[in-house]
């Protein structure tokens, strides 16, 4: 993978992972061409390999991107907020607004498997890093019970998971009422008090500091 | 799809489908083949299409027999349970236990989405299904929070195939202290009073009955 060197390479690598997402979400990664890639995105197929040298190439760099730009909506979306349950809230709703515009997303993740298993991996083990280390931030203040982050991490991404799978992707109908409810359950689950977590001391600009702008590589 | 008449036919075709099992998981549905199947089954080819007309029929068949036999060891092993907190220890434990047993269960079921989207839509409709009325009639008890049965059996779904994904087919640790604050989480965000839940009245053999008998179809 080359790195384009011009504003203009940029853009035509923009518009080919664009291409790359919709080519492979909609015909899943066995069943898809370099050439239908290129075509989609308008590009001559030596363009295409100024920047890749394969369909395997394009498929990991559209991964790490979509990773990338999903924990960057959610922590720009929680920056500035102070207590732990705000950015929950605040964090699931982004994630489901992010399913919302990406809605090949669980489909290329899971092709992942297939295609580069450790890829795959990387992909929820690098996002539970970032939610487990504003958990730890969040128990060390008293505001979280005090739990394994990384397990609890993965318990909540798996709520986010299953819910934007049925509500978003098959059903199509998740409201703010039925988030509502998904959250009354987490934070129930989560909060030291879920009560009286809006009256717990502050200390939001640092904390949402660190979520916000912690391992989130510029790629 | 034929239906053995003898137990020598049933034996064959359970043979088949433990094959397919192994197939499946290993190479993918795309890469793999009839006769790999026939050959890991030492099975000749003529005996599969005495039961099978293709791969895809195959395929079917063993992601409806996982879905079964998934929920009838779970309502084997909350039988004769009568709090609504045992049987979701109870369950949780069991579910880890048969993806420990079948361990290409995920990458069978999600290759499924590729192969027939309506099959993966059912895969977890179905387990929603049992779930969510059990969830149901602890809620009519007093026993869980009221809230949308199924949205909830979805919200736990998420967490147990989370949990079961990264701590038993990627780090294989999963320990029973792991499980405990799992449950623990998910309890909180559950009962009425999670403190409290022993001591509900108890209506065990009718709830365990329900629970344990309905929604599981003989295949």
């Amino acid at each position: 993978m080359k790195i384009p060197k011009t504003k203009k390479g940029l853009k035509t690598k923009m518009k080919l992972l664009a291409a790359a997402e919709k080519v492979f979400g909609e015909k899943g990664y066995s069943d898809s061409s370099v050439s239908q890639i290129t075509r989609k995105a308008r590009v001559a197929m030596g363009t295409f390999y100024i920047y890749y040298d394969s369909k395997s190439e394009i498929f990991v760099d559209l991964v790490k991107k979509l990773n990338h730009d999903l924990r960057k909506a959610i922590s720009i979306s929680v920056t500035g907020l102070s207590t732990r349950k705000e950015i929950e809230i605040t964090g699931f709703k982004s994630f489901f607004e992010f399913l919302k515009k990406h809605k090949s997303l669980y489909r290329i993740v899971r092709q992942a498997e297939f295609v580069d298993p450790e890829l795959f991996q990387w992909y929820y083990n690098e996002i539970s890093k970032g939610y487990a280390e504003g958990l730890s931030v969040a128990m060390d203040r008293g505001e979280v019970r005090r739990m394994d982050p990384e397990l609890l991490s993965f318990e909540l991404m798996g709520v986010a998971d299953f819910i934007g799978m049925k509500y978003i992707l098959w059903d199509d109908k998740l409201n703010d009422e039925m988030i509502d409810q998904v959250m009354d359950f987490i934070l129930h689950g989560l909060l030291v008090h879920a009560e009286n977590s809006k009256s717990l001391p502050h200390n939001g600009d640092e904390i949402s500091h660190r979520i916000g702008n912690q391992n989130i590589p510029s790629q």
